[in-house]
C-alpha cells in the first residue's frame, strides 16, 4: 500500500506512531496476559497520551498506571477512575492526590517506608481522606521496595491498613529483567517477581488484611512469564511502541517497533562520509540504552522512509539539532545516497525517553495511512 | 538572606532558575567581549524563553541565534528582528523562512553546499523572497562547514550571493573545544576559530562580496579569546547557566552554575545506602556529558536546596521518575540524613539537556528571593 503523502509534507523532525504495529504489540501482550489468567494494567509512561490510552483502557474504569501525578490528572480529567500511581509517594503530594479522590478516582499510591505510612495516615486523619495504598516490594535488589519475607511487610501493612488508608495491593518490578541476556534469564526474573509478590501476599492476608491486588510487571517479565497463578495484574509500559533495547533484550522484533522520529538531510561532510540530519538529541533523545547491550546502535538505527532499516547504519553522534550518520566504509554506501532533503526515519534506544522530547505525535493509521494527532501530557 | 518559602512549595520536580547567577554570567562574557571590540550574537537554544531572551538583548534589534523555526517564529512574534537560525538549512523549510522574511524580520539562513545553495537560489526567484545566508566554514572538523582556504568555499559564495540571496555572513564553530582539557588548548581552538573565519571572510570579499558578518563562537572560545580582530560577533549559549560539562572544561566554576532541578527525597534502600529523588532522567536528562571527562558527575552533583553542593555526592541512576544517590561509603552520611520529604538541588551536566525536559522554569529573583516563571518554546 502506498504510504500517505503527508509524510513528505510535515515539517520535520517529528515523531511518528504506526497504528499498525502499536495495536498488534498490544493485542500480543493482552492475549498472552488473558490466556494465563490475568490482566494487564498499563503503565501509560511511555506515551502519556490520552488519544493511545484509548487503545489500552477498554473502558474508563479499566486499571491504569501512571508515572506522574500529571497524568493522573489528566487521565481523570478524560473520565478514566482507576489509576495506580507507581512512584514512590511525597508527603507534599498528598493534597493533589486527595484532590483526585475526592472527584472521584480511585487514585492509588504506593510506598515502602513507616515515614511515609505515618505521613499517608496523619494527612487522611487531619483532612477526612482514605487512601488506597500499594505496598512496594523488593524482588530483585534492582530499586526500591521491601523483602517479602521481612517482618517490616508486616508491621508496614498493619501501619497502614484502616489508618486513614486501606492496603489495596502489593506492588513488584523486576527492574533487573532489562539487562537480562537470554530468555531463560528473563523466565527466571519472572518466576522471581510472581514468587516474590505471592508470598508477600500470603503473609500479609495472615493479617487479616484482604489486599485484593497483586500486582507485577516489566515488559520483559510480562512477555516471558509462563504462570500468573495469584497475579491479579501485570504492569508493562514500553511495549506498545517497543525499542531497540527491547529488540535487544529479546522481547521484541525490529519490525515490531512502532515508533520512530522522521528527519530530513540537512548536509555532508564527503571527507568524512557523514550524513547530517536535522534531529540531533533535542529530537532522539540522549538516550544511550544500547550502548550496554550486545548491539550498540548509536543514538538509533536508521531507516528509509517507509520504515525499512538499513543494514546497520545508526545515527553516531547527536548535537542539539543535528544528528551525524558516519557511514560504515564497508557499506557500500555514499553521501550521495542521502541527498540533501532525504526524508529517513530513526528507530529509538528508548521509546519512552525519545517520545519524551516531543509535545505530539503524529499517527499513521493502518488500513487508510491517514494522519492523526496525538497530544503528549507534559509536567509533572 | 532568607530564602524564599516558595522553593518549599512547590511541586518537585521543577528547574530553577537563579538569576544573579544567571545575570553575573551574562555581563561577565558580554563585557569581556565587548572589551575585544566584538560582541555577543546570544545563541537561546539552551533555555529558548522570550523571558530569558530579555536579559541578553538590548533590543528588538539585537542579534540573537536560535536553533529551530520555532524559536525564530515566537521571537519574531515578540518583535526580535535580527535572528540567525543556526542550522544547515533544509529545502522544505524555505516556504516557513520567507515568511519570516516577509514579515520584516531579518532571518539569515545557513548553509554549506551547493545543492542547498541551489534549492535557496531556485526558492527565492520563484517566490520573489531575497534570503540572507551565512555559509558554515570549517575550523576544525567539528561538523559540517567548509574549509577556509577551499576553491569551494569562492564557488559556493558566487554561486549565492546577487542569486536570490544576500552573503551575509560566515560562520565557524569551534565545536571540538568541548573536548579540550588544558586552558592553552581552548586558547588555541579560538585561536584557530578566528584565523579560518577571518582567512575565509579575507578570500570571500576579494570576490568583491561585502559579507560583513564574520560570526564565531562556542562558549569555551568566546572565554577564552584574547584577540577578535576583525571577529564581527561571537556566539555563545550554554553560557548564560553553565553547567557541570562547562565547569569541567574550566570556563566556569560550581558557584556560576546558575540552573539546578529541585527535587524530594521519595525513599530509600537503607542496605545499599540509596537515596530515591522524585528526580529521574524525565526531569534531569539522560545527559551523561561527563561520563568522558575528569570528573564523572554521574547525572548531576547533589546540593542542598540554598545550593550549597554536598562534597562528591551525586545521582548515580536514574529511571524515568525516580533518581537514585548512592551515597559513598566513605562520605560520613547516612541515609537518615535525607529523610522523606528533604528537598535537594542538582546540578545538571548539561544545561541544555536539562532545560529540554521541562516546559517551564522557576527563576529566584536576585535581591528579593521573589519566584518567577519563565515559559520555554516547545517544537520545532
Amino acid at each position: 500500500m502506498k504510504k500517505s503523502e503527508w509524510l513528505n509534507a510535515l515539517e520535520t523532525p517529528f515523531l511518528l506512531i504506526d497504528e499498525f504495529r502499536f495495536q498488534r504489540n498490544i493485542d500480543r501482550l493482552y492475549r498472552r496476559t488473558e490466556q494465563l489468567g490475568s490482566r494487564i494494567r498499563p503503565h501509560l509512561k511511555t506515551l502519556r497520551s490520552i488519544e493511545a490510552g484509548r487503545y489500552l483502557l477498554k473502558d474508563r474504569a479499566s486499571p491504569a498506571t501512571v508515572s506522574t501525578l500529571a497524568e493522573a490528572k489528566a487521565f481523570a480529567a478524560a473520565g478514566y477512575t482507576d489509576l495506580l500511581y507507581a512512584v514512590g509517594i511525597a508527603p507534599h503530594k498528598l493534597p493533589r492526590v486527595a484532590h483526585l479522590i475526592r472527584k472521584g478516582v480511585n487514585l492509588h499510591i504506593l510506598l515502602d517506608s513507616p515515614e511515609q505510612a505515618r505521613a499517608v495516615t496523619d494527612f487522611a486523619l487531619a483532612n477526612d481522606v482514605t487512601f488506597s495504598v500499594f505496598i512496594e516490594i523488593d524482588c530483585d535488589g534492582h530499586r526500591g521496595g521491601i523483602p517479602p519475607e521481612s517482618e517490616a511487610l508486616l508491621t508496614l501493612a498493619k501501619q497502614i491498613d484502616g489508618n486513614g488508608a486501606t492496603l489495596t495491593g502489593l506492588l513488584a518490578h523486576a527492574g533487573e529483567s532489562y539487562a537480562c541476556r537470554t530468555d531463560e534469564a528473563i523466565r527466571a526474573a519472572a518466576r522471581a517477581e510472581c514468587d516474590a509478590i505471592n508470598l508477600a501476599g500470603r503473609r500479609v492476608r495472615t493479617l487479616g488484611i484482604a489486599c485484593p491486588v497483586l500486582s507485577v510487571g516489566a515488559t520483559p517479565t510480562a512477555h516471558f512469564a509462563e504462570d500468573l497463578t495469584g497475579i491479579t495484574e501485570v504492569r508493562a509500559g514500553v511495549f506498545t511502541t517497543f525499542d531497540l533495547v527491547m529488540k535487544n533484550v529479546g522481547v521484541c522484533s525490529l519490525d515490531d517497533i512502532a515508533l520512530s522520529v522522521v528527519c530530513s538531510v540537512i548536509g555532508h561532510n564527503r571527507e568524512k562520509g557523514w550524513v547530517f540530519i536535522d534531529a540531533g538529541w533535542m529530537a532522539l533523545s540522549r538516550d544511550r540504552g544500547t550502548a550496554s547491550q550486545a548491539k550498540d546502535y548509536g543514538y538509533g538505527l536508521v531507516c528509509h522512509l517507509d520504515g525499512r532499516p538499513y543494514d546497520d547504519l545508526c545515527v553516531t553522534t547527536t548535537n542539539q539539532e543535528h544528528g551525524i550518520i558516519a557511514l560504515p566504509v564497508d557499506a557500500g554506501l555514499s553521501v550521495d545516497d542521502f541527498p540533501v532533503g532525504t526524508r529517513l526515519r530513526i528507530l529509538p534506544n528508548h521509546a519512552c525517553a525519545t517520545a519524551a522530547m516531543h509535545q505530539h505525535y503524529q499517527v499513521l493509521k493502518s488500513e487508510t495511512n491517514a494522519q492523526e494527532t496525538w497530544q503528549r501530557i507534559t509536567g509533572w
